[in-house]
């Protein structure tokens, strides 16, 4: 990996303006920080961290059982759903896989570890990105894996839950692996309208990629998990890599974490607020926005070198130009506090050559 | 993976006996557990992991450079050092490669994964599993990997750093790579009389494995790191997988953790103690100890059964079955507190048909 081809690179050493905090709208993370529960897990846990972790992650895994409604025997654990990634494309080896662009890089990147020749099914940028039913007609008998990202990273536009199960539907006919990676499904309003956690029964081609880094802000802990019924596929991806990839802090957080429902009800609620409100902004500055349904979106500006200009203020956004198909001056930001969201948008007002109301009023 | 192919598997459902609580000898990690100084960085740390991790581990390998003298650019760091393994065997992708037997068996796995060939030397029990010229003369210019383990598991036979070099030396000649494992090398009595590694500027294709795990009793944080001179096969490792694999929470433990010398130094002289203890114990009872360095050892009983019979009294040591080139009836221990050892002892008394001494006395 190379420097910037991610976000959230907040270590990286920078001078700030004197006074400043550093502000980082480039990793889509909860803006909320780590419930309460999860904090005291760790500390609670302690005593017990000396010890190798359960390779099985029996405890994590029961309690994701009783969470979504889904036998224990279903799921597998890794070392944030990027482990997964990797692990899949290992354990598939496909000669030939199908990722949309723009997409989360990493899926191309485990499928080149893997050897995968990587086909790439554009997505209209004229259509906002939207995947219309040419993504079905891009699978064909020589496709052994597909990738799609719901809702994608980086635009936030969520597939409905008939047009995803149309697609595995269409990968199982031609005996295709179809890996959803839900990450960040949890930040939609309505997620049952996009999720479909509950068809990998039906579905035995189908894995669904779920983190509890992005949710519940346990990026720095590192966990994920895949949901699958296909029970040889699950013993091939637990033996792509080693056997402990789970940490027993991040198990024991887990578990805490499904916990906390609240938390995951309010985050919902100011997510969608806010980001209504950060569009809106956004707009009135003349940028152009791509319709997001996620806890981050994708705008335009004439500027290249914007991220350059707000890093030097202290704030992080993430440039797009290492997603594949999204044109120059197009950056991602997340959805934060409404508090953190007006200073963007106030220091976003200085580089877009438009006034402030406060200036306004004075002239 | 399947249940029993490692020990240190202590969240297995199991019926102990009333009032008694789980005693594991099957995982090797250090029995004084988790420095004071890692918890408190755990806690201390804590408003850190909703962010996610530095990919490069910046401040981490600063540390690790002054603790070793080494320069940053040579170290690259791990999910735990079975993650380094599995990403060394992806990123070299050696067609054949040579392991010793017995040795870690996940050199084995990380190498079938990678599709290796993989060679076996066997180490000769009549000399007590000591490698011998004849590792040397087992690289040829087919040989493409070598995984030696220093001190070995399961055995704890330590490798004087002279003979190490040789073997390096001997690889360089035939354009192989050596991977040292030196994860339990802290716990011997003089580690610089087997540590390379301060040669890997000497040899480029030299790769030596460490691990916070087991020396810190960190085993459910994961953390291991590999030093290594040869910056584009450090490259190749880091795009083995993926870019997050060190969660915050064990870079944070493992910059305290190098701050503990002294516990290092205790652990060090407890173990030699201990070990002696434990031997000699093992030796009156009748058993055959293969001579350690390490914080464990081997020892064989007529009894093949006997690890089911000692956890039926909440005791776990680990069964040599899964390990190549060990007969039958040979068993692992982990050094513990001398206290510990003794209940051991106790219990492996009623197995080995001898009495106590209180039983002797008072016939």
């Amino acid at each position: 990996m190379i420097e910037g081809a991610h976000g959230g690179d907040i270590y990286r050493r920078r001078s700030l303006p004197q006074g400043k905090r550093l502000l980082d709208f480039s990793a889509n993370t909860n803006f909320l920080g780590m419930p309460e529960e999860v904090c005291r897990a760790i500390v609670d846990n302690m005593d017990q961290y000396c010890a190798y972790p359960d390779p099985f992650c029996r405890e994590l895994r029961e309690a994701l059982s009783l969470h979504h409604g889904i036998p224990e025997e279903h799921f597998y654990c890794g070392n944030g759903a990027a482990d997964l990634i990797f692990r899949l494309a290992l354990a598939v080896s496909p000669p030939v896989a199908l990722v949309t662009a723009p997409a989360f890089s990493e899926y191309e990147e485990a499928l080149r570890l893997a050897g995968a020749h990587v086909r790439h099914h554009m997505l209209d940028p004229k259509k906002e990105y939207v995947p219309d039913h040419t993504l079905l007609d891009a699978v064909d008998s020589s496709t052994r894996m597909v990738f799609l990202c719901n809702p994608n990273n980086p635009t936030g536009v969520a597939v409905p839950r008939e047009q995803v199960l149309g697609l595995a539907a269409a990968c199982r006919k031609n005996n295709t692996l179809l890996v959803v990676d839900e990450c960040f499904i949890d930040f939609l309003e309505e997620p049952d309208k996009y999720s479909v956690e509950d068809s990998t029964g039906e579905y035995p081609n189908l894995v669904i990629l779920k983190a509890f880094t992005k949710i519940y802000a346990m990026a720095g802990l590192r966990l994920g998990y895949m949901i699958c019924s296909d029970r040889s596929l699950l013993e091939r991806v637990a033996g792509a890599g080693q056997p402990w990839t789970v940490s027993t802090v991040a198990a024991k957080a887990g578990v805490a974490a499904l916990g906390c429902r609240d938390y995951v009800r309010r985050t919902r609620t100011l997510v969608l607020e806010n980001r209504k409100e950060l569009e809106r902004g956004l707009r009135e500055l003349g940028f152009i926005v791509i319709p997001s349904q996620a806890n981050y979106l994708i705008f335009q500006s004439g500027d290249s070198e914007l991220d350059r200009k707000l890093e030097a203020q202290g704030i992080l956004i993430r440039t797009c130009t290492t997603f594949r198909n999204i044109p120059r001056g197009y950056f991602r930001i997340a959805v934060r506090s409404a508090e953190d969201n007006r200073i963007l948008l106030e220091e976003l007002r200085k580089h877009s050559g438009q006034r402030s109301p406060g200036e306004m009023d004075v002239q």
